[in-house]
């Protein structure tokens, strides 16, 4: 399998670039697009834990935490310099509750099949409950507000940029915390010989060369992807919300899926945890509040509005994981019952 | 006592199906409709439960999870079958916040005033509180997303089937979890000896004969009862809300009342929890969706929408309760706690 | 320095007492007499404290309990008697979420910066979070009523007493249990010996003399501050809400927030959530409810209806504060989390 990554990865790259340039039918540059992500993403990833572990620990730890959702990073920057806020929105959304739902709970529903329960370090659970209601709180508030008092578009913007300001500063705060000041506390001991630590392949300058070829890939392919997600979702009569929050989301994140779930069936739960609490939040703290300041840089401004209903999914799916989450281990039924919600939600969003 | 039971029960029948074909002064009717519902509910009751005791343990718990609350679920079908969904969704919110705030926090109290602390499986606890907290998102979503999004009629009942349908497989596999994958680890070790385990005083063949019986009952005085309930309402200017939520609900569930008051007092906490929870559930994951399928096979389809001040209720006897709880332990103060927020909820239906 | 303050004390509050009656520019009159608030209610809170221990444990935890906001129940009171509904609960919402933000937030960065981990009793963090929980429920089920349901003025009102009833007899049950009857269980066992019970520095009578002065001085003081705050946020362009909830809620909370971090900075970090959490509590279940019977006292009748956005801020301080002290630990993270909440807060209302 692991042979064929690169022929494969090669070949949608090709395929993608010329049903894009050749104009070929709309359908198919998506999902060829969409599988090319898929690889490149994976790519990607593997790149940026390479380069980190030559980085050293800190300074790796620093660019996994800010690299780590760089594809949807830079597709959402695509998304954002079209104009289409509310699909940048919806797969912001979609992120976050694809992790926390779909991921979380794949990995706690395979690896409580083989396990009968499975325990992470509870510090950290708690402490990623209390991230995510942050996440929520930072847009629940500007959403309320603006709703009942009117503010004006100027004021909301504003706002927006102040309370992206405050997630940054959150998230900085909680990479000091985590990895430097209070790490140990909220490491898993069990998993720390092992952990993620595995001997990179690849040298030092090859990775630097990998991680700079795979961001160029990305963000080439993000764009093609872009280009045609307006008109197959059209010709489908998908709603830009559905295909941002669940067809986009998924695309992006299916590398930390299938390394999560891996990583459950192992016995790591605490390491899956990580993956997709952690990328929920990267994407709440860092990835949302990066792109109203790129909006800046655009004509158009995006504010930190999300609709009623994303505001609700995320609340839903937070305060679930939290409960799921907060005493430190996980059942098969518990992540059973994250997929249920899941389906719930995207049942919901498909009808809107 | 005990000996007076059936005859009393007979009594009330009579009565009650005199009163209700000789057609009397219906305050009347729903009077003793309602005192002669409290007393076959009971019996069906304890019919259940000594059918379970001959099923053996698995079969046993299946019976009364799943006929635990058919007296209430036999009153619902028949105002589905009335098209009185409105009065369905309020019993359906009176009996979760009932048994959360009233049964819970009068046990508690009355426990408590005994017992410094009584503690029951803190496991069993966090499980509860993570399965309230889905169905308050299995109601809320539709809600918002109904509301915010305008969706069509059509879509409205496909979301609630869907819902629904999730709902039953979350119970289905709650059921499979707690009573055989997971059984030790959310099992009151201190209560296991005694528990609810008393030897059943009927024969098998008698339990099954009273079991029919005492259905049969419940079926009648539920259609007597529901007969009279609208004039009654309409004639002391009670809205169907109020009657819903806080009459029919108290009547429905008198049995488990008191049953989980006398097991507090004997410092059995974690059955009356069982109780109260565990009745919540059901009603929530099982009894609700089942009557969004069984309103199908009639004329006029209930959806899962509940109105705003009902989801709130739920939610906020949800969260009080989880917050309780969560550690395992309950003290006088915490069951006065939930009996005011009960007060608090009453007072506010009551005006509306 | 401790020298110093009756001299500033009288100072400001013959300043003050000129700036008013001699009509002077309204905003000095402004600062001047927050700057002598902020001394005075310093005064009461030693004096109360003093009283308190002379009348020994329970009584005197039962004076603290009650006149421990004295100061903000006075000017709430004038606020009232002004008719100044919006700025009252405005004033309440930004002392709750003040002292559960603010308050916390800076005593857990600053004790966090010296001690790695600080520790406090876990129970009381659980029961605190309980009750924080009970006084948004209270707050929240009038608003969703009214609204959704359009209660008449004359409901709303009694609903309004209803819900303050309870609130005063959920707090004095709150007195009973956890000074009373399950005192040891809610204590701070590393702090009871070293605790508040310094030896009070003023004679028995002295204090008793100094409680009634300094209750008159805040009374008068209190006076002179409502009759100009409308004048100031109207020429600064502040809204009611921002002065209420940000403006007045500092000043009427700046002893406690000194004497909060200083405790903190000497590891008894017990003391300050007592004091922060103690404090939101007094205000929700006590101050708040007393505000609505006092104003039953004059022409117009205060409600119970808080703002949308009052309550999604009080509800955002309760969930994230509950999150972050439910382990009965905080960190340097943790405060600046809470800090970070208040800013966005703070932003959110100033351009309301």
């Amino acid at each position: 399998m692991k042979k064929l990554f690169f022929p494969v990865l090669g070949a949608t790259f090709i395929l993608s670039a010329i049903a894009h340039y050749a104009n070929w039918n709309t359908t198919f540059q998506f999902v060829i697009a969409a599988i090319c992500v898929i690889f490149v993403a994976g790519f990607l990833g593997q790149a940026t834990e390479s380069v980190a572990h030559y980085a050293g620990q800190r300074l790796g730890g620093f660019l996994n935490a800010t690299f780590g959702n760089a594809a949807e990073l830079i597709i959402a920057i695509f998304l954002v310099k079209e104009g289409l806020f509310d699909m940048v929105k919806a797969s912001i959304t979609g992120s976050i509750i694809g992790n926390l739902l779909l991921v979380l709970g794949a990995s706690a529903l395979a690896g409580g099949i083989k396990f009968k329960e499975q325990r992470f370090n509870v510090h950290l659970a708690g402490q990623n409950a209390t991230l995510m209601l942050l996440a929520v709180v930072a847009l629940f508030i500007p959403a309320v507000f603006v709703k009942s008092e009117h503010l004006s578009d100027h004021d909301t913007m504003t706002l927006s940029v102040t309370i992206a300001g405050v997630l940054i500063v959150a998230y900085v705060g909680w990479l000091i915390y985590s990895m430097i000041t209070h790490k140990s506390m909220l490491e898993d001991h069990a998993e720390t010989s092992s952990g993620h630590g595995e001997e990179p392949k690849w040298s030092k300058k090859l990775s630097i060369l990998f991680l700079v070829v795979a961001t160029v890939m990305v963000a080439f392919v993000s764009e093609w992807l872009v280009g045609s997600v307006e008109v197959v979702s059209e010709k489908f009569g998908f709603s830009e919300l559905f295909v941002g929050a669940f067809i986009v989301a998924i695309i992006g994140n299916a590398a930390e899926h299938s390394a999560a779930i891996m990583l459950a069936m192992k016995n790591k739960i605490g390491a899956a945890v990580e993956i997709a609490v952690g990328s929920s939040l990267q994407i709440a703290l860092f990835v949302a509040p990066v792109l109203i300041f790129v909006s800046l840089l655009f004509d158009h401004h995006m504010n930190i509005l999300f609709s009623t209903i994303e505001i609700a999914a995320i609340a839903a799916a937070v305060l679930i994981t939290s409960s799921v989450s907060r005493d430190g281990q996980t059942t098969w039924y518990e992540g059973k019952l994250l997929l249920l919600v899941y389906i719930v939600l995207g049942v919901a969003f498909f009808f809107v």
